[in-house]
Formats: C-alpha cells, sequence, structure tokens
C-alpha cells in the first residue's frame, strides 16, 4: 500500500490510508489510546481502539515519544467537539488497524511535547539530533531555507550567475589574527574569511554573480552574534552607473529574501511567534553623519565624529526608522575610507568617505558592502597602503589588469539574518551544528 | 539612458540603444572598425565609422581585447551578405554615435579570439581570471550552474529539505590520512570528507534532505579526476521501503539534472560540441557479481572474484549498457560489505554484500550511496568492527537513539559530474579555483 502524507490526510476522509512518522505524544485515556505522529508534513492524531485491532492496541501500549513507526487505519471526522483548529488535520483522525514499530527511541531527557523546550542553549546543543525535532525549533530551519531560496531567486531574477568558488586560500587575505591555518602538504594554507576577491574576479567573467559560502573566523571570543564558521551570501554585480544601483540591488535582494520566507513560512512564523516585518517600497537611506545627527538628537549622546556606529547607535536608528518611515530596514552610507577593507572606492567627492554601505534591520547592521576600486593602480595603491603585500593578491589583481568595469556588492550572513529575522537571542539557535570555540559538536574539554 | 543587453539587441531594431560589454575583438576595414562586443547576454557585432561620429572613430582605433567599454548607437540590420546565422544577434549590428572606455586592459598573453584556446592546463590556471571569459570556458559554468539548479529543483520535488552542515569537525570520522588538520583554539579539528553523517542525522528531523558541500581530502598525488576541494551534493531519505526506493531517486535525480542542463543551456552544449545524453526510462540495474559476469564476457578478463569494480571494468560496462539498453547510465548495486563505509547496510539476504550502489555515467563512477544501518546497537558494533572508537561519534550515534527510521541516500561530485557532461579531460577543467597538492591559485612552490 502507497503512503500518503499526513498533509493530505483530510482529503482521505472514509478512506484507508497508510502512514509513516514519528509518535510525537501517546495519551492513555480509558479504553482508547491516543497518538499525535508526525512526518515532515503534518501532525495527526491517530486513535487506537482495541476493538478495531487488538494487536495495534497492544503494539500501542510500548509506543513511547520519538519512536518511528508506520500505520494503516480509517481516515474519519472527528466528533465536533474534538475539532483542534490549530491543526491543518485538525477535522479529522486515523482510526488505526495495523501499527509497526520501525525504529525505537530511548527515555527522552527532557518533554518533548510541549509548544516550547525551555532549556539552556548548552543542553538545546548536547541534544541537538533530538532538540532539533521539536515543534519550536524545527520551523527555524525551513525559515532558514526558505531565505536562502529566497537570496537565490532574487539573485537569478538579477541576472546573476551561480558560482562556486573555493574556501581554501594560500593567503590570509584581509590580514587579522582571527583566522584559521593548516598545513596543507609542504605549504601553509589559510580558510576564507570571506568569498570577495573570487567574487569580483568573477565579475570579469559573468558580471553579475552570486555565492554561497562557508566562512571561518578564528573569533577570539564567545558572543552570541559569533560563530567560527558561517554560512554567507555574496552578491556582485558589475557595469554599474553609481551607488545607487547597489542600493538598489541591496535593499530590493533582502526585501524579496524576507518576503518569500513570510510567503512561504506562514505556519512556522505563526508557531515561532514572529510578526511580519514592515518594509516600505522606499528604504531610507543617510549617509553616516546624517544617522549620527539623528542618533545624537535622539539619544542627546554625542557621536557625530566616531567612525563607526555603535551598537547602540544602531538600536537608535532602527527605531528611528520604524516610527519615521515604518521601515525594519534603514541603509547607512559613507563610512569612512580607513575604517573599511582596501578595495571599498573612496568617494570622489570626498576620498575620506568611501562608497560603501551597512544595511540594518530591526536596528543591528545586516548585510555590507561597497561599491569597489576597479582600478589596477589604484587597488595597487589601496592594498600597500594598508601595509598588506600586493604579491598575495596576485590571482587577484590579475583580473584588473584585464578590463573590470565599475562594479560593486554586498554580502551577509544566513545564520544572523535567520536570528533577527525570528527575534532569537543567540546566533547558535539559528544554525544547526554551530562551531565556536567552545563546542564543535560536543563542548570541547577547556584543558588540553 | 537605459542600458540594453545585447540579447535584446534584435528587438531594437532601428533604435537607438545604450549597451555595455567587453571588447571581444576589433578588425579595421578600411575605413571603418568593427567591434564584437560581449556582455552577460550574447556577443554583438558594432562597427565605429568616422562618418557617423569621429570622436567615437577616434576612440575605437584605441580600443583592444578585453577593455570594458560603454556604447551608444542605432541598431541597424546587417547586409544580406554580412548575415551571421550563428549569433542570436546575427541579423543586425550597432552602428555606434559614441564609445566610453570603462576600464583599459593590459596586452593580452594569448590570443582570445578564437573558438578555443589550445593551452596547456598549467597556462590554463595560471591565467584563471582571463581564460575563464573565454567563449570556450565560460560556458562549462553556466552548464556546471544549471546542474547544481537542476539537483536543487529535482530535490525539491522529493520533498527534500535544504540543510546546512558544518564543515569544520572534531573528529576525523572516516578515518584514513587524507584528512585536513588544523589547530582549533587549543584543540584540533578537521575538514570534513563528507557531510554523511551530518544528513543522516538530520533525517530524524526532515526525513529528507539535501545537502550542498564543500569537502576536502589531502589526495597524496595529482591524478585528472581528484581535487583536495570539491563540491558535494548528498541527499538522503528516510522511511524508505526498501533499496528500489533509493535507486528510483538517484537515477531520477541524475536524469532530472542532466535533462535540465541540457534543456537549458542549449547554446553552450553547442558551443562545448556535447551531443545529448542517451537515458532511456529504465536504467540498467545490476548487482557487482552480475555485472562483472557482463565484463568478463566482453573482455575476456576475468574479474568477477573482485571486490570493486576497476576503470576498466566501467569502461566495459558503460559500453555494454549504451550497446544493450542505449543509456549513458548503469546502476550497480551489492559490493562487497568490507569495501564499503561502516554505515553500509549489510543484505540480510548475505551480509558479505551490502546494500550499497554506484551510478556510472558513459563508463565512470559518478555517484554513490546506500541504504544505512539505521539500528543503534548495530551501527556501534559496524564502527567498533572497523576498528574505529564509537565514542568520535557521539552526536551521530545520539541521533539513532531517538528512533530513525530506515534509510538511505547518495551524494555525487559537482565537479566530476561536470567533466563527465561535458566530456572534458581533467576535472580541474571544471572548477573555477582547482585546488590539488600543487596548486592554491598560484603553483605552490616546489621546496619549502
Amino acid at each position: 500500500m502507497k503512503r500518503t502524507l499526513i498533509i493530505d490526510m483530510s482529503k482521505n476522509e472514509g478512506k484507508e490510508v497508510f502512514i509513516k512518522g514519528w509518535v510525537h505524544t501517546r495519551r492513555d485515556h480509558g479504553k482508547l489510546i491516543f497518538l499525535d505522529v508526525r512526518d515532515r508534513s503534518a501532525l495527526l492524531q491517530a486513535v487506537v481502539n482495541p476493538q478495531v485491532s487488538q494487536v495495534a492496541y497492544d503494539a500501542a501500549k510500548n509506543l513511547k515519544p520519538q519512536y518511528a513507526i508506520e500505520a494503516k487505519g480509517m481516515v474519519k471526522k472527528r466528533p465536533e467537539g474534538a475539532v483542534n483548529k490549530e491543526l491543518p488535520t485538525g477535522t479529522i483522525e486515523l482510526e488505526v488497524s495495523s501499527l509497526v514499530v520501525l525504529s525505537c527511541a530511548s527515555e527522552l531527557p527532557f518533554d518533548m511535547g510541549g509548544k516550547s523546550l525551555n532549556l539552556q542553549l548548552p543542553t538545546l546543543l548536547d541534544s541537538r539530533s533530538l532538540t532539533l525535532r521539536h515543534d519550536a525549533i524545527r520551523p527555524i530551519f525551513k525559515v532558514q531555507e526558505a531565505l536562502m531560496e529566497g537570496f537565490r531567486r532574487a539573485a537569478q531574477k538579477l541576472g546573476c550567475t551561480e558560482v562556486f568558488v573555493p574556501t581554501i586560500s594560500a593567503s590570509s587575505t584581509e590580514g587579522g589574527a582571527e583566522v584559521f591555518r593548516f598545513p596543507y602538504y609542504k605549504h601553509e594554507a589559510f580558510l576564507i574569511q570571506s568569498p570577495q576577491l573570487y567574487k569580483q574576479i568573477m565579475v570579469g567573467v559573468f558580471e553579475r554573480v552570486y555565492v554561497v559560502s562557508h566562512v571561518y573566523r578564528a573569533e577570539p571570543s564567545v558572543t552570541t552574534r559569533h560563530l567560527t564558521e558561517s554560512i554567507q551570501l555574496d552578491l556582485e554585480i558589475g557595469f554599474i552607473d553609481g551607488l545607487n544601483d547597489l542600493l538598489d540591488a541591496m535593499e530590493g535582494m533582502y526585501k524579496s529574501m524576507i518576503f518569500y520566507a513570510q510567503d512561504t513560512c506562514k505556519q512556522e512564523l505563526k508557531i515561532l511567534g514572529v510578526a511580519p516585518s514592515v518594509i516600505p517600497d522606499t528604504i531610507p537611506r543617510l549617509t553616516l553623519r546624517e544617522a549620527q545627527k539623528i542618533i545624537c538628537n535622539r539619544t542627546g549622546i554625542d557621536h557625530t565624529n566616531e567612525l563607526d556606529l555603535y551598537s547602540e547607535d544602531e538600536k537608535a536608528l532602527g527605531a528611528w526608522a520604524k516610527e519615521k518611515h515604518g521601515s525594519d530596514l534603514v541603509t547607512v552610507t559613507h563610512f569612512p575610507t580607513k575604517k573599511r577593507a582596501f578595495y571599498s572606492m573612496p568617494d570622489p567627492k570626498n576620498p575620506e568617505y568611501s562608497l560603501s554601505y551597512d544595511l540594518l534591520y530591526k536596528g543591528v547592521e545586516i548585510a555590507s558592502g561597497a561599491q569597489r576600486i576597479s582600478d589596477h593602480k589604484e587597488l595597487v595603491e589601496a592594498i600597500e597602503k594598508r601595509g598588506l603585500d600586493p604579491q598575495h593578491f596576485d590571482m587577484y589583481l590579475q583580473a584588473f589588469t584585464y578590463g573590470l568595469p565599475p562594479h560593486g556588492g554586498f554580502s551577509f550572513g544566513l545564520e544572523r539574518t535567520t536570528m533577527k529575522l525570528l527575534n532569537l537571542a543567540n546566533v547558535r539557535e539559528a544554525s544547526l551544528f554551530p562551531r565556536d570555540m567552545e563546542r564543535v559538536d560536543k563542548r570541547l574539554s577547556s584543558g588540553s
């Protein structure tokens, strides 16, 4: 008999069906056993009645949460008082006629049947293979999947080609101590902190590209916002007319992603208690200096000479954007050139500032980018000015000797975007198997 | 004025347009300069006539291949004798009225205007940022992109959730010397050789998952088929009824990918001289022992007691499948248990052989998979039997204590699939920036 997915159950009222799934909960009510059974599509109530099948009933008596089972039975309308409007299958139930255990489960270390888990993060991660199955955790990663799909669709709509670039690098391009290095045959290699240089090279080939890459950073401390390995979404566009082309692309991309997730994950967002994001057609855009003035007016604290926004500044600006423009998003441009990566283009009108930008979402920086230097000579000078060695950038610089048009782009982290969209407290909650200095699946011993 | 993509040029006959792109070739014919201009969409012939614009003509005299330019002009019908049926824009040309250089290019080290490059692989890779732009190389990566998109679409159709799993691991799970290890704070970490264990864990969460992951292998030698970093596509399905479910999924997936690439990259495949793959509705399936008998009959060489297929065996079997079944694909099942990874399920009917399988494409193994052991105790025993330490598999084994249903899956390499589809001689040609023991972008010095 062919398996029917639980989500299709209500179409089969009055028919016999064959289902597979996990026991979510079991409740014994007098002479009946009620099972909630979950498969990848939905949750179903099954009733095991010894008068229908004593054999199935005897089997059901031994069932515990997380057992994998298959069952046959008749799809019946629920009695009126028993209808559950919360569930897509809430008007029907399965009257079980046979039941087979496919795989047993040990006693659970905590209750998985409730609406939330209420566990500390370390416990949540220690039992990751189990906690990921919880109704309040699984949906996080359906939303994450949707954000990724939304990104790809929007990138394809922009005419971008998807490219696959390496994560092993011969030099630590952006410098800094926060890089993982490892023996590579008789040499040393590095894990990339960003696919930046490769995506710029690829502008010379496809004009417009997008990259999904793992990026690595040996964070020197444990914070709620950083992982040592995370997933970065990158986009780069050539033949731009100016900064506004890039801002349009970044803001449009972000809107598309969020709207795609909100459209395709209604049920998940409801479970997670997340209200839809408020995003107007026009996202407010400010230069850093304009933003700092607004922040100063709101908070009374003068940061108008600082080189960047502090996190409390971002928060204040986010509140301003929401109040004044009804927008969860706000774009800040023209950060000081010396605060940005060497490849960011200085503003020709005032080279102290760069044609760079950050996108803030709910008061937190979420995406970052810039128009890039596209002239070879200027780029070599910018590298040298930072005390870096142009020889370490051979292949990258080579691309600039063969006609790279004006270009720019942006990037953002998938986990951090998921975290902000879902109002999670810690970025680890938005990573299936988060890595940090204290954990790689298991907690690392603090000793040796 | 808004930019028009070159592919949309013929719709604009008689109109003025604004284009951007790279100079592909320049030919001076008496008083006219002919430019082939390429953008991300197509190639266009532009004519610069001093009688139309002396300024544009003077600018055009200095153009060299790979200059990035923008130009305005009138779209005109080509004279009848000048129509080029090979090009989608072959019936029209652009009469240039103005021309601006956006970015210059150095003298090219070799001719980029021909139909093929005829360079040795090391030269091809030394100038990667340039050679990737060539008309016979760029399309390789459009086909690669299509294979990936075809994979995702087919996986989504199967009901799989896309999951993102880490590449940093705490233990070298599958053993062997071919693993990259690196200092991770005060500990040691490893780069994964496969996302296998994570995708199995995720079966417990989403039933059906797919993963796109970078995988790493410290190959001890340089071959035409191996990279140290490559892109692996993985799929895993839970609640299967048996081996055939998995074979159907694997073969169906591969067919979908190839057909998607063939449907969406007609022009690219034409340029690359690749004939469509021949794939019947039913792919031939043989056990290893059946396959070896067929091979012995064809070649006269008896490998019927060998534990695996040799590459000449794969070739012979590929030829057989093509002749007898009109198929570029053939599936081989039931490899000896001891030749496969510990998690492969032994055949209950004869545990010496496993419920494992390879897919051969044009006489080369291209995908590989198995039904997995889903019982916790059996799995621990299988790990111990290989001399591995179950403690290194904590998080993986944990998933099996909470009811993992019967499951299995398969994986394949994106680069190798691209290589075989396009009949490339070396897998490096199917990687934008290939890594091996001799090269990470630049050739590694053979010394220190």
